[in-house]
Protein backbone atom coordinates (compact mmCIF):
# COMPACT_ATOMS: atom_id res chain seq x y z
CA UNK A 1 0.00 0.00 0.00
CA UNK A 2 1.14 3.54 -0.92
CA UNK A 3 0.23 7.19 -1.64
CA UNK A 4 0.44 10.12 -3.48
CA UNK A 5 -0.11 13.75 -3.44
CA UNK A 6 -0.04 16.23 -6.29
CA UNK A 7 -1.30 19.19 -6.62
CA UNK A 8 -3.47 21.04 -9.80
CA UNK A 9 -3.84 25.01 -10.51
CA UNK A 10 -6.89 25.40 -13.40
CA UNK A 11 -7.55 28.43 -14.43
CA UNK A 12 -11.18 29.30 -14.13
CA UNK A 13 -12.47 32.01 -16.63
CA UNK A 14 -15.02 33.65 -14.28
CA UNK A 15 -18.08 32.13 -13.02
CA UNK A 16 -19.50 28.62 -14.47
CA UNK A 17 -18.22 25.12 -14.03
CA UNK A 18 -14.98 23.64 -15.93
CA UNK A 19 -14.22 20.46 -16.05
CA UNK A 20 -11.31 18.28 -14.77
CA UNK A 21 -12.06 14.65 -15.49
CA UNK A 22 -8.93 14.30 -17.66
CA UNK A 23 -6.55 15.95 -15.88
CA UNK A 24 -7.33 13.20 -12.98
CA UNK A 25 -7.48 10.34 -15.09
CA UNK A 26 -3.87 10.80 -16.62
CA UNK A 27 -2.84 11.76 -13.24
CA UNK A 28 -4.33 8.21 -11.69
CA UNK A 29 -3.01 6.94 -14.78
CA UNK A 30 0.71 7.95 -14.09
CA UNK A 31 0.75 6.93 -10.68
CA UNK A 32 0.96 3.61 -10.90
CA UNK A 33 -1.58 2.91 -8.49
CA UNK A 34 -4.30 0.59 -10.16
CA UNK A 35 -6.48 0.13 -7.42
CA UNK A 36 -7.27 2.67 -4.06
CA UNK A 37 -9.37 5.75 -3.32
CA UNK A 38 -8.76 9.18 -4.66
CA UNK A 39 -9.63 12.11 -2.95
CA UNK A 40 -9.96 15.46 -5.15
CA UNK A 41 -9.54 18.86 -2.73
CA UNK A 42 -10.36 22.22 -3.58
CA UNK A 43 -7.57 24.38 -1.06
CA UNK A 44 -10.34 27.96 -2.16
CA UNK A 45 -13.46 29.24 -0.17
CA UNK A 46 -14.99 30.81 -3.06
CA UNK A 47 -14.96 27.84 -5.79
CA UNK A 48 -15.79 24.39 -4.84
CA UNK A 49 -16.45 20.77 -6.65
CA UNK A 50 -19.18 18.90 -8.31
CA UNK A 51 -19.18 15.40 -9.96
CA UNK A 52 -22.17 15.70 -13.01
CA UNK A 53 -23.54 15.08 -15.76
CA UNK A 54 -20.87 15.69 -18.51
CA UNK A 55 -22.68 14.59 -21.59
CA UNK A 56 -24.82 17.63 -22.55
CA UNK A 57 -23.63 21.47 -21.71
CA UNK A 58 -26.58 22.47 -21.04
CA UNK A 59 -26.89 20.85 -17.54
CA UNK A 60 -24.36 23.66 -16.28
CA UNK A 61 -25.87 26.08 -17.86
CA UNK A 62 -29.17 25.08 -15.79
CA UNK A 63 -27.26 24.52 -12.67
CA UNK A 64 -25.54 27.74 -12.88
CA UNK A 65 -29.20 29.28 -13.51
CA UNK A 66 -30.02 27.22 -10.83
CA UNK A 67 -27.54 28.55 -8.21
CA UNK A 68 -27.89 31.95 -9.40
CA UNK A 69 -31.63 32.24 -8.65
CA UNK A 70 -31.06 30.30 -5.06
CA UNK A 71 -28.27 32.85 -4.00
CA UNK A 72 -28.59 36.06 -5.19
CA UNK A 73 -25.63 38.30 -5.84
CA UNK A 74 -25.31 41.26 -3.42
CA UNK A 75 -28.54 39.87 -1.06
CA UNK A 76 -29.22 42.55 1.37
CA UNK A 77 -28.70 39.76 4.34
CA UNK A 78 -24.95 39.56 3.31
CA UNK A 79 -22.37 42.07 4.71
CA UNK A 80 -19.60 40.73 3.72
CA UNK A 81 -19.45 42.09 0.22
CA UNK A 82 -15.46 43.43 0.41
CA UNK A 83 -14.75 41.98 -2.85
CA UNK A 84 -17.89 42.55 -4.75
CA UNK A 85 -21.50 41.23 -5.26
CA UNK A 86 -20.54 37.81 -5.57
CA UNK A 87 -17.76 37.68 -2.68
CA UNK A 88 -20.09 35.93 0.08
CA UNK A 89 -22.56 34.69 -2.60
CA UNK A 90 -19.43 32.62 -3.65
CA UNK A 91 -19.13 31.03 0.45
CA UNK A 92 -22.90 30.41 -0.05
CA UNK A 93 -22.97 28.43 -2.97
CA UNK A 94 -19.25 26.81 -1.88
CA UNK A 95 -21.42 25.91 1.40
CA UNK A 96 -24.45 24.19 -0.75
CA UNK A 97 -21.93 21.76 -2.73
CA UNK A 98 -18.57 20.30 -2.32
CA UNK A 99 -15.12 21.18 -1.37
CA UNK A 100 -13.98 17.49 -1.35
CA UNK A 101 -14.80 14.40 -3.52
CA UNK A 102 -13.64 11.05 -3.17
CA UNK A 103 -13.95 8.30 -5.72
CA UNK A 104 -12.63 4.70 -5.31
CA UNK A 105 -10.01 3.95 -8.49
CA UNK A 106 -10.15 0.34 -10.19
CA UNK A 107 -8.61 -1.21 -13.41
CA UNK A 108 -6.33 1.89 -12.77
CA UNK A 109 -8.91 4.59 -13.61
CA UNK A 110 -11.71 6.64 -11.37
CA UNK A 111 -14.69 4.37 -11.05
CA UNK A 112 -16.75 7.18 -12.65
CA UNK A 113 -20.43 6.26 -13.98
CA UNK A 114 -20.95 6.74 -17.49
CA UNK A 115 -21.98 10.31 -17.50
CA UNK A 116 -20.01 11.73 -14.71
CA UNK A 117 -17.59 14.17 -15.26
CA UNK A 118 -15.73 16.19 -12.19
CA UNK A 119 -15.79 19.56 -12.62
CA UNK A 120 -14.54 22.47 -10.44
CA UNK A 121 -16.88 25.08 -9.64
CA UNK A 122 -15.72 28.82 -10.14
CA UNK A 123 -18.03 30.95 -8.06
CA UNK A 124 -15.99 34.72 -8.45
CA UNK A 125 -16.82 36.87 -11.60
CA UNK A 126 -13.69 37.44 -12.42
CA UNK A 127 -10.97 34.42 -13.67
CA UNK A 128 -8.91 33.21 -10.88
CA UNK A 129 -5.91 30.08 -10.57
CA UNK A 130 -7.70 27.38 -8.24
CA UNK A 131 -5.35 24.79 -6.66
CA UNK A 132 -6.50 21.41 -6.31
CA UNK A 133 -4.82 19.09 -4.45
CA UNK A 134 -4.92 14.91 -5.45
CA UNK A 135 -4.05 12.08 -3.01
CA UNK A 136 -4.05 8.62 -3.66
CA UNK A 137 -3.95 5.58 -1.35
CA UNK A 138 -3.69 1.93 -2.87
CA UNK A 139 -1.52 -0.36 -3.95
CA UNK B 1 -3.42 -2.64 6.04
CA UNK B 2 -5.33 -4.21 3.02
CA UNK B 3 -8.47 -2.62 1.40
CA UNK B 4 -11.76 -4.63 -0.39
CA UNK B 5 -13.93 -2.85 -3.37
CA UNK B 6 -17.39 -4.08 -3.78
CA UNK B 7 -20.76 -3.12 -5.53
CA UNK B 8 -23.58 -3.15 -4.58
CA UNK B 9 -27.03 -2.96 -7.08
CA UNK B 10 -30.01 -1.26 -5.36
CA UNK B 11 -33.39 -1.33 -6.88
CA UNK B 12 -35.32 2.25 -6.24
CA UNK B 13 -38.95 2.48 -5.85
CA UNK B 14 -39.27 6.20 -7.75
CA UNK B 15 -37.98 9.10 -6.23
CA UNK B 16 -37.79 8.78 -2.38
CA UNK B 17 -35.11 7.74 -0.08
CA UNK B 18 -34.48 3.70 0.48
CA UNK B 19 -32.15 3.38 3.32
CA UNK B 20 -29.40 0.71 3.12
CA UNK B 21 -27.40 0.63 6.35
CA UNK B 22 -28.03 -2.86 6.83
CA UNK B 23 -26.50 -3.98 3.36
CA UNK B 24 -23.57 -1.83 4.09
CA UNK B 25 -22.99 -3.02 8.19
CA UNK B 26 -23.05 -6.93 6.35
CA UNK B 27 -20.50 -6.33 4.59
CA UNK B 28 -18.38 -4.22 6.35
CA UNK B 29 -18.19 -7.44 8.83
CA UNK B 30 -18.03 -10.09 5.97
CA UNK B 31 -14.91 -7.98 5.05
CA UNK B 32 -12.76 -9.04 7.89
CA UNK B 33 -11.07 -5.61 8.32
CA UNK B 34 -12.10 -4.52 11.86
CA UNK B 35 -10.32 -0.88 11.75
CA UNK B 36 -10.72 1.83 8.77
CA UNK B 37 -12.10 3.98 6.34
CA UNK B 38 -15.29 3.18 4.30
CA UNK B 39 -16.00 5.21 1.20
CA UNK B 40 -19.92 4.74 -0.34
CA UNK B 41 -19.71 6.02 -3.44
CA UNK B 42 -22.85 6.67 -6.05
CA UNK B 43 -21.96 6.03 -9.76
CA UNK B 44 -25.05 8.12 -10.95
CA UNK B 45 -25.81 12.11 -11.94
CA UNK B 46 -29.50 11.64 -10.53
CA UNK B 47 -29.32 9.81 -7.73
CA UNK B 48 -27.19 10.57 -4.81
CA UNK B 49 -26.37 9.77 -0.73
CA UNK B 50 -27.47 11.00 2.29
CA UNK B 51 -26.72 10.35 5.85
CA UNK B 52 -30.50 11.39 8.26
CA UNK B 53 -32.55 10.52 10.67
CA UNK B 54 -33.46 6.91 10.50
CA UNK B 55 -35.92 6.52 13.60
CA UNK B 56 -38.76 8.44 12.11
CA UNK B 57 -40.15 8.09 8.50
CA UNK B 58 -41.27 11.40 8.39
CA UNK B 59 -37.87 12.88 8.09
CA UNK B 60 -37.84 10.72 5.06
CA UNK B 61 -41.39 12.66 3.51
CA UNK B 62 -40.84 15.84 4.79
CA UNK B 63 -37.01 15.99 3.17
CA UNK B 64 -39.09 15.05 -0.21
CA UNK B 65 -41.52 17.50 0.28
CA UNK B 66 -38.37 20.35 0.92
CA UNK B 67 -36.54 19.07 -2.17
CA UNK B 68 -39.73 18.93 -4.12
CA UNK B 69 -39.92 23.12 -2.88
CA UNK B 70 -36.49 23.84 -3.49
CA UNK B 71 -35.84 22.14 -6.68
CA UNK B 72 -39.47 22.84 -9.00
CA UNK B 73 -39.51 19.71 -11.24
CA UNK B 74 -39.51 21.06 -14.70
CA UNK B 75 -38.58 24.69 -14.04
CA UNK B 76 -38.70 27.12 -17.12
CA UNK B 77 -35.14 28.01 -16.62
CA UNK B 78 -33.87 24.43 -16.87
CA UNK B 79 -33.46 23.48 -20.88
CA UNK B 80 -31.81 19.95 -19.92
CA UNK B 81 -35.38 18.41 -20.05
CA UNK B 82 -34.91 15.65 -22.74
CA UNK B 83 -35.67 13.10 -20.07
CA UNK B 84 -39.21 14.62 -18.54
CA UNK B 85 -39.96 17.24 -16.50
CA UNK B 86 -37.83 15.30 -13.34
CA UNK B 87 -34.60 15.13 -15.77
CA UNK B 88 -32.67 18.65 -14.69
CA UNK B 89 -34.45 18.44 -11.12
CA UNK B 90 -32.68 15.58 -10.11
CA UNK B 91 -29.47 16.94 -11.59
CA UNK B 92 -30.01 20.18 -9.06
CA UNK B 93 -30.76 17.22 -6.14
CA UNK B 94 -27.59 15.91 -6.60
CA UNK B 95 -25.57 18.85 -6.74
CA UNK B 96 -26.85 19.87 -3.32
CA UNK B 97 -26.69 16.75 -1.71
CA UNK B 98 -24.17 13.93 -2.04
CA UNK B 99 -22.46 11.92 -4.40
CA UNK B 100 -20.00 9.97 -2.01
CA UNK B 101 -19.78 9.24 2.22
CA UNK B 102 -16.85 8.56 4.32
CA UNK B 103 -17.58 6.69 7.39
CA UNK B 104 -15.15 5.37 9.35
CA UNK B 105 -14.87 1.67 10.51
CA UNK B 106 -14.29 1.14 14.46
CA UNK B 107 -14.67 -2.41 16.32
CA UNK B 108 -16.11 -3.95 12.94
CA UNK B 109 -18.98 -1.68 12.19
CA UNK B 110 -19.39 1.85 10.34
CA UNK B 111 -19.02 4.54 13.38
CA UNK B 112 -22.50 6.01 12.59
CA UNK B 113 -24.15 7.68 15.42
CA UNK B 114 -27.32 6.63 16.96
CA UNK B 115 -30.18 7.85 14.84
CA UNK B 116 -28.03 7.76 11.50
CA UNK B 117 -28.68 5.86 8.67
CA UNK B 118 -27.47 5.98 5.11
CA UNK B 119 -30.04 6.18 1.90
CA UNK B 120 -30.00 6.22 -1.42
CA UNK B 121 -31.85 8.98 -2.42
CA UNK B 122 -33.83 8.30 -6.15
CA UNK B 123 -34.68 11.32 -7.63
CA UNK B 124 -36.03 10.77 -10.90
CA UNK B 125 -40.13 9.55 -10.99
CA UNK B 126 -39.49 6.29 -11.94
CA UNK B 127 -37.82 2.70 -11.03
CA UNK B 128 -33.98 2.69 -11.31
CA UNK B 129 -31.24 -0.12 -10.53
CA UNK B 130 -28.63 2.47 -8.99
CA UNK B 131 -24.71 1.25 -9.00
CA UNK B 132 -23.00 2.21 -5.48
CA UNK B 133 -19.28 1.20 -4.78
CA UNK B 134 -17.95 0.44 -1.22
CA UNK B 135 -14.20 0.96 -0.70
CA UNK B 136 -12.89 -0.17 2.07
CA UNK B 137 -9.35 -0.17 3.77
CA UNK B 138 -7.89 -0.80 6.69
CA UNK B 139 -7.27 -3.81 9.06
CA UNK C 1 1.18 2.72 6.62
CA UNK C 2 -0.81 3.13 9.42
CA UNK C 3 -3.82 4.75 11.05
CA UNK C 4 -5.30 6.25 14.18
CA UNK C 5 -9.03 6.86 15.27
CA UNK C 6 -9.99 9.82 17.74
CA UNK C 7 -13.37 11.54 18.73
CA UNK C 8 -13.44 14.38 20.02
CA UNK C 9 -16.49 16.44 21.77
CA UNK C 10 -17.52 19.19 20.79
CA UNK C 11 -20.11 22.30 22.89
CA UNK C 12 -22.11 24.26 20.92
CA UNK C 13 -23.67 27.41 22.25
CA UNK C 14 -27.09 26.41 20.37
CA UNK C 15 -27.17 27.58 16.81
CA UNK C 16 -24.34 28.98 14.85
CA UNK C 17 -20.89 27.69 13.62
CA UNK C 18 -17.64 26.75 16.12
CA UNK C 19 -14.33 26.70 14.72
CA UNK C 20 -12.59 23.36 15.52
CA UNK C 21 -9.84 24.01 12.72
CA UNK C 22 -6.93 24.22 15.91
CA UNK C 23 -8.27 20.90 17.56
CA UNK C 24 -7.74 19.45 14.51
CA UNK C 25 -4.36 20.61 13.52
CA UNK C 26 -3.05 20.09 17.39
CA UNK C 27 -4.19 16.23 16.94
CA UNK C 28 -2.62 15.65 13.57
CA UNK C 29 0.61 16.95 14.63
CA UNK C 30 0.29 15.03 18.08
CA UNK C 31 -0.41 11.92 15.84
CA UNK C 32 3.20 11.76 13.93
CA UNK C 33 1.84 10.95 10.72
CA UNK C 34 3.20 13.33 8.28
CA UNK C 35 1.48 12.71 5.19
CA UNK C 36 -2.07 11.15 4.59
CA UNK C 37 -5.90 11.40 4.38
CA UNK C 38 -7.62 13.15 7.50
CA UNK C 39 -11.88 12.30 7.57
CA UNK C 40 -13.25 14.13 9.97
CA UNK C 41 -17.19 12.58 10.62
CA UNK C 42 -19.56 14.53 12.38
CA UNK C 43 -22.15 11.58 14.56
CA UNK C 44 -25.31 13.34 14.18
CA UNK C 45 -28.10 14.07 11.95
CA UNK C 46 -28.99 17.91 13.21
CA UNK C 47 -25.34 19.34 13.43
CA UNK C 48 -22.83 19.26 10.21
CA UNK C 49 -19.99 19.94 8.85
CA UNK C 50 -18.15 22.93 6.92
CA UNK C 51 -15.18 24.39 5.38
CA UNK C 52 -15.13 28.07 4.86
CA UNK C 53 -13.74 31.26 5.32
CA UNK C 54 -12.06 31.72 9.00
CA UNK C 55 -10.91 35.40 8.44
CA UNK C 56 -14.20 37.44 8.72
CA UNK C 57 -16.51 36.14 11.37
CA UNK C 58 -18.98 38.48 9.59
CA UNK C 59 -19.21 35.16 6.60
CA UNK C 60 -20.45 32.68 9.43
CA UNK C 61 -23.54 35.52 10.27
CA UNK C 62 -24.01 35.66 6.98
CA UNK C 63 -24.18 32.26 6.29
CA UNK C 64 -26.67 31.38 9.24
CA UNK C 65 -29.03 34.46 8.12
CA UNK C 66 -28.90 32.84 4.69
CA UNK C 67 -29.94 28.86 5.36
CA UNK C 68 -32.10 30.60 8.20
CA UNK C 69 -34.72 31.74 5.45
CA UNK C 70 -33.68 28.61 2.72
CA UNK C 71 -34.86 26.54 5.60
CA UNK C 72 -37.76 28.55 7.77
CA UNK C 73 -37.96 26.80 11.06
CA UNK C 74 -41.44 25.53 11.12
CA UNK C 75 -42.27 25.46 7.98
CA UNK C 76 -46.08 23.97 7.53
CA UNK C 77 -44.20 21.40 4.99
CA UNK C 78 -42.42 19.94 8.11
CA UNK C 79 -44.44 17.11 9.86
CA UNK C 80 -41.28 15.69 12.15
CA UNK C 81 -41.57 18.56 14.95
CA UNK C 82 -41.65 16.64 18.22
CA UNK C 83 -38.44 18.52 19.85
CA UNK C 84 -39.63 21.89 18.26
CA UNK C 85 -39.61 24.40 15.25
CA UNK C 86 -35.92 23.44 14.91
CA UNK C 87 -35.90 19.81 14.70
CA UNK C 88 -37.19 19.16 10.76
CA UNK C 89 -34.88 22.61 9.85
CA UNK C 90 -31.81 21.20 11.43
CA UNK C 91 -32.21 17.56 9.49
CA UNK C 92 -32.74 19.59 6.22
CA UNK C 93 -29.74 21.70 6.76
CA UNK C 94 -27.54 18.78 7.61
CA UNK C 95 -28.92 17.20 4.72
CA UNK C 96 -27.65 20.80 2.50
CA UNK C 97 -24.14 20.50 4.34
CA UNK C 98 -22.16 18.07 5.13
CA UNK C 99 -21.70 15.06 7.72
CA UNK C 100 -17.89 13.96 6.41
CA UNK C 101 -14.69 16.18 5.24
CA UNK C 102 -11.67 14.58 3.62
CA UNK C 103 -8.70 16.90 4.35
CA UNK C 104 -5.24 15.86 2.77
CA UNK C 105 -2.18 15.98 4.95
CA UNK C 106 1.32 17.25 3.80
CA UNK C 107 4.06 18.10 6.19
CA UNK C 108 2.42 17.17 9.66
CA UNK C 109 -0.51 19.88 8.83
CA UNK C 110 -3.98 19.51 7.01
CA UNK C 111 -3.71 21.19 3.49
CA UNK C 112 -6.07 23.72 4.16
CA UNK C 113 -6.24 26.99 1.76
CA UNK C 114 -5.36 30.26 3.42
CA UNK C 115 -8.45 30.95 4.70
CA UNK C 116 -10.17 28.13 4.84
CA UNK C 117 -11.19 26.89 8.50
CA UNK C 118 -13.24 23.57 9.52
CA UNK C 119 -16.63 24.57 11.66
CA UNK C 120 -18.89 22.60 13.12
CA UNK C 121 -22.41 23.90 12.38
CA UNK C 122 -25.08 23.33 15.01
CA UNK C 123 -28.57 23.71 13.78
CA UNK C 124 -30.72 23.62 17.14
CA UNK C 125 -31.62 26.61 19.42
CA UNK C 126 -29.84 24.55 22.55
CA UNK C 127 -26.59 23.99 23.50
CA UNK C 128 -25.62 20.47 22.60
CA UNK C 129 -22.58 18.02 22.88
CA UNK C 130 -21.21 17.03 19.54
CA UNK C 131 -19.53 14.03 18.44
CA UNK C 132 -16.82 14.26 15.70
CA UNK C 133 -14.73 11.10 14.84
CA UNK C 134 -11.49 12.02 13.68
CA UNK C 135 -9.21 9.28 10.99
CA UNK C 136 -6.04 9.90 9.65
CA UNK C 137 -4.47 6.91 7.44
CA UNK C 138 -0.97 7.97 6.67
CA UNK C 139 2.84 7.78 7.27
Amino acid sequence: MRQIHHQISVSTSGRGMREITQEIRQWVRSSGIRSGMLTVFMRHTSASLLIQENADPTVQADLERFFARLVPDGDPIFHHRQEGADDMAAHARTALTQIHLAIPVADGVPALGTWQGVFVYEHRYESQQRHVMLHLIGE
